[in-house]
């Protein structure tokens, strides 16, 4: 498993998605991150690099990674640290798949089996350990304590968002605002951390800082909504990946949530009993023909445009590049994807 | 739950062992690291501090903290830094221990449930991940980045040594070197970081950072090995404690490594099958009468006493003092408890 195979998978998984231009620009930075993610996930314990790379090389799309290089692009950072912080990023994204695969009994990600079920829990959950102690030995190694502060923050956030997920599944009274929490904390506190690191390398004023922190923030936001939308999304199966991993954990999100507000006193029952209760096996054509109904796929895909674009509007305060509009495609990639 | 509850719980389990001393000195200094440690494992997702507060104020004896506030006093440390830092200490230790509990199927810690069996795997993965976040929160306020370089190295080397205990499982050609390798990394790395952590604050020379480094390490690996007696003894079954676990699990320790290596063929073959096959009922009784038959219980204590002797030698460079007979006895308690 070489860096540069690794590169190539993620043009494979990326050359058709208008992700293509910022991949582009990074694509050295991008090929020296992967080597030093590849360096250091080493351990002399052979089941770690094993596992790692399983999830590491799996082609992964490095989006975080690359949002924190083209960040620092963005901002005319030309040195070495953002590789570093960015192979940073994409190590503790790699520790919250680990322990999820714990946490959600998920048995495809990507269309492999996940390390969990070739390794099982306590592999995931302490090769994750080691990833996210690895993290943290590289931002010492980078040196700056900002760095440290904003991805100490997120990880914290991140761990916070998965307890409250957790304490929410199997309750469909779950409000729009508190599943906007969820995956506010969950998944885009590491898209803003990405983003704002590649700020702060490049040592610019606080606007701009906070410009890219609100890119970040609302891109992660789009992404998971086409996530959770995907889950329910017939496409997915021809991609080797299961639909309906959320339904069967009574995990409510966005299409749900919307469904159920709109149904029928009936559907509502329905909605109650798979989600609260007890679910058959007929049960996810039943949930996947009332999304259909009310359209509830597209009211999430509309809400995932309406935070693409407030993250286009955070880079208003930029000129005009072929980084940012690079960034801007990165949004339309987040939200046309098909995986 | 006030942080003077916690302290008298962590008196009443100290009060006739000789951890006292050093309780003694430092009782100021820990309860007001009991008052961080209660502040700082707030959040407002309420499982979080809910499930934390089952462990960290299970009435722990608090000994890597202690070491910390220990290792700053005997350093001549009057300072605040010690507290806040020991807090990070204990923090990362619980975060093993709710991955351990995920880790072997333990079904008691102290005499209660695990926090694993009351709220599951996943709750125990994402609330340790809450707190190892929230400890190097906690390291980047403190602001030195030699401390967040100890205790993230240290976490690192943890995660390798519970991976490859986890490799071991079902082995019983271990090597005595293997099994020190493991012990050394998954318990004394901490013990290493707590006690070399108390100098580094204390701004001391790189032979004093070092001696208490090497007590540290002397002092985890004793620790240890008293465990792994301590789980083949009857006298836990009295405290609450099942014992027999690392047998089930087929975790091979010290005193099943010694009385295999001094067994006839037909024991030899008995450990083999009972550590890489299957048990039967009556096995743990069986495992129970060889490891009396060969005294192993007593050579683990008389290893564990040797690494003790090894931790005191280490503070040799010390001039004598209260805090440094309190360290003293520390050793001697760690090898005489019964728990």
């Amino acid at each position: 498993m070489s860096s540069l195979t690794d590169l190539k998978t993620s043009f494979q998984k990326t050359e058709k998605a208008s992700l293509k231009p910022l991949m582009d620009i990074v694509v050295q930075d991008l090929e020296d991150t992967n080597q030093i993610i590849l360096d250091r996930m080493h351990s002399d314990v052979e089941l770690i690099p094993t596992l790692a790379r399983h999830l590491i090389a799996a082609g992964g799309k490095r989006l975080r990674p690359v949002l924190t290089l083209g960040a620092a692009k963005l901002c005319g950072y030309e040195g070495d640290r953002a590789k570093k912080l960015a192979a940073c990023v994409e190590f503790i994204h790699t520790a919250t798949l680990l322990h999820d695969d714990v946490v959600d009994e998920s048995d495809l990600r990507r269309g492999n089996e996940t390390a969990n079920a070739l390794w099982g829990n306590q592999a995931s959950v302490l090769v994750g350990d080691f990833l996210f102690s690895r993290s943290f030995q590289l931002m010492v190694e980078d040196g700056s304590l900002e760095v440290l502060r904003i991805l100490s923050n997120a990880s914290a956030v991140i761990a916070e968002g998965e307890v409250l997920q957790l304490m929410n599944v199997g309750d469909i009274s779950l409000t729009e605002d508190k599943y906007y929490e969820v995956i506010g904390a969950k998944t885009a506190a590491l898209f803003t951390a990405a983003c704002e690191v590649g700020a702060v390398v490049a040592e610019r004023p606080e606007a701009e800082v906070k410009a890219l922190a609100d890119y970040g923030t609302n891109l992660g936001i789009a992404f998971q909504l086409i996530d959770d939308a995907l889950d329910y999304s017939a496409e997915q199966a021809s991609l080797g990946k299961t639909i309906g991993d959320d339904f069967r954990e009574g995990k409510v999100t966005l299409p749900v949530l919307l469904a159920n507000r709109k149904g029928t006193p009936d559907e509502q029952n329905f909605w109650k009993r798979v989600i609260e209760q007890s679910q058959t096996k007929s049960d996810l054509d039943t949930a996947l023909a009332l999304i259909e109904k009310y359209g509830t796929i597209a009211d999430t895909f509309a809400a995932a445009r309406k935070y693409g674009t407030a993250a286009k509007e955070a880079l208003g305060i930029f000129e005009d590049s072929p980084v940012k509009s690079a960034l801007l495609s990165a949004v339309d990639f987040a939200i046309d994807r098909a995986y």
